[in-house]
């Protein structure tokens, strides 16, 4: 099944929302602000366009796409400032499936506009937000018309399952068990993904455009790293279902996650390789997943419970639509609540998930 | 209250829904379709850019905004095939209010590409189809981007219900008993709104660009023609519902529709005062719209119940929502069935709206 059919963060603004769930992805924009502020600084005073036009790729329904664009939008009226000329017009697009939830995100658009013309006065405008559905491994833009793309948590998404031929019995993502043609099945077809999407966005990008990734990946070459034990949880809480009946072993057997965490390595190769962009910075950082948004309060008291259900509850967002439309909605409460357990009892403070935060140039 | 914080198309797939109820709409956009396309062709032939950048205001959520896009491909198309050039890119922004509901026509854009590169073969594309949320009676767009500004069924929305001194007892929009001033204020905002509108996109227009608007108006210079005829039999079954207890006649007379039907004059007047544009055509037709899609086919038989029902609900996915949030979503239903029944029994077959499309240029 092709991810753009079935994947999308869960919509509106409830408990198991993906609004009130993201946390996690907010820390890593938030620790990758200084590059992207002195990134989109250094782009804007060499060129001073009369119109910034900005795709946020993978930008969900929740606050973060708009976090960005505010950070954006605040670098651009702090180097206006410094080389004293007047503010750009602005152009987003807020790219995600056509299955993601845009109502939420646009109903928070007018008080958007107005906070911002509230701070900036009335040298500010206009902003046109739109949104555009579509997948980010098919033509999104017209040619050249995209000077700065920015996509956080998404990357990681493969375009489908991979293709595999033996079974990755009894787990979700590669583990210790998965057969090496299944580990080979993953890194070819992120190979294929990451590849298709260089070249894709080589053709939007205006001369000299900048890109911005900021995803999921892993610190060493071994594949099988801590950074996926979270999902081994996953698998270990869907076998659970299986032991007392709730599942059969079969769903289970032929479910696979389609996501890659690739290592720094794996990048830069399929960048070299692709040959559209090079790399202009790759910086790698943990964001504590079990502490989350306590990261740096030295204060902080580590609860066990706490932190698993925020995890868990982040995971759900991400991940519900796919489990949902393959075991059914029926199973997904006692799935979480067995898998809170399990994080809570397995998840130390140091528990980490590994972000790259990556710079691209055209070349 | 201003129109944006509380107007919007009845959302989603159901039986209330825009989506299933907006025939007339689509009535009107196939009846300006050959002046469309002569514009949009000539305008293509002149210009022959790479990307074709097309605007629709006030697009809905139903299948009437992708009706227009496809028609305008069309049209490019035989263009292409008549002088002999490749297809252009395609980058389109179907522009509503914030609480239209944008989601529905999102999911169906992948079957819409699908059917597009089926049709057109591997020479059609990218086509880039974008949701922008705000108000036309604001800036959208950055300066000088969108080639062609299409608007049909939207521009007789104001911006706002027009500040009335006196009441329009019993009446919900002009009628014979409505006093002078307040058709006085419905006119001056309508001028205030349609000169703002005009001042706004030509701003955003290219140079040469083009737009065509269709809207509804009236024929006569009589502000009390038949055309809001349909309008009294709404505030008709409102006083019913007074009468019966079930809501409060100050509650009828402190409601008034936000819509005004112009005249051709008016319009005219408008344009040339405000002076950014200038007419290039102006058509006048009729829809009829008790026998609506049936207009043209000559077995047609009239009936009376399946007319005034279809009207009934194409009513109601315009207005429900502001009907709704003034007097309470618990009238609804008996509302728009006493409705139903008044539109059955008054309603002859020659009942209709009168639209106009205007063809403007920027000067």
């Amino acid at each position: 099944m092709e991810v753009q059919q079935g994947l999308h963060m869960n919509g509106g603004n409830g408990e198991t929302s993906y609004t009130n769930n993201s946390k996690f992805q907010e820390l890593g924009i938030t620790k990758a602000k200084p590059l992207v502020n002195r990134i989109i600084s250094d782009w804007y005073s060499t060129n001073l366009p009369r119109c910034l036009r900005i795709a946020d790729l993978g930008s969900s329904s929740g606050p973060n796409a708009l976090l960005v664009i505010t950070q954006i939008i605040e670098a651009i009226d702090e180097t206006c400032n410094q080389v004293n000329c007047n503010m750009p017009e602005f152009q987003v697009f807020l790219n995600d499936l056509p299955s993601n939830d845009f109502n939420t995100i646009f109903k928070t658009l007018p008080a958007f506009y107005e906070q911002l013309k509230k701070e900036k006065g009335e040298k500010f405008g206009p902003c046109s937000i739109s949104g555009l559905p579509g997948s980010f491994y098919e033509r999104l833009f017209p040619s050249t018309t995209i000077d700065f793309f920015h996509s956080s948590n998404s990357l990681h998404w493969l375009s489908q399952v991979p293709p595999i031929v033996e079974s990755n019995k009894g787990n979700v993502y590669l583990a210790k068990m998965t057969p090496p043609s299944v580990l080979k099945a993953y890194l070819v077809q992120f190979q294929k993904d990451f590849s298709l999407f260089l070249s894709l966005r080589s053709k939007e990008i205006t001369s000299g455009g900048r890109m911005v990734i900021i995803m999921l990946g892993r610190r060493s070459e071994d594949p099988f790293g801590k950074e996926g034990y979270v999902l081994e949880l996953l698998s270990k809480s869907l076998n659970d279902l299986v032991s007392e009946g709730l599942i059969e072993e079969a769903k289970v057997d032929s479910f696979n996650l389609p996501i890659y965490m690739p290592s720094s390595k794996e990048i830069e190769g399929i960048v070299c390789v692709e040959g559209s962009f090079y790399i202009d910075q790759l910086e790698i950082f943990d964001v504590n997943w079990g502490a989350s948004d306590d990261d740096d309060n030295k204060e902080f008291v580590f609860d066990r419970f706490i932190s698993g259900q925020r995890v868990a509850k982040c995971i759900r967002a991400v991940s519900e639509s796919l489990l949902a439309s393959h075991f059914g909605d029926a199973i997904i409460d006692t799935l979480f609540s067995r898998f809170m357990e399990y994080v809570s009892e397995h998840l130390l403070k140091e528990g980490k998930f590994v972000n790259f935060v990556i710079s691209l140039r055209g070349k």
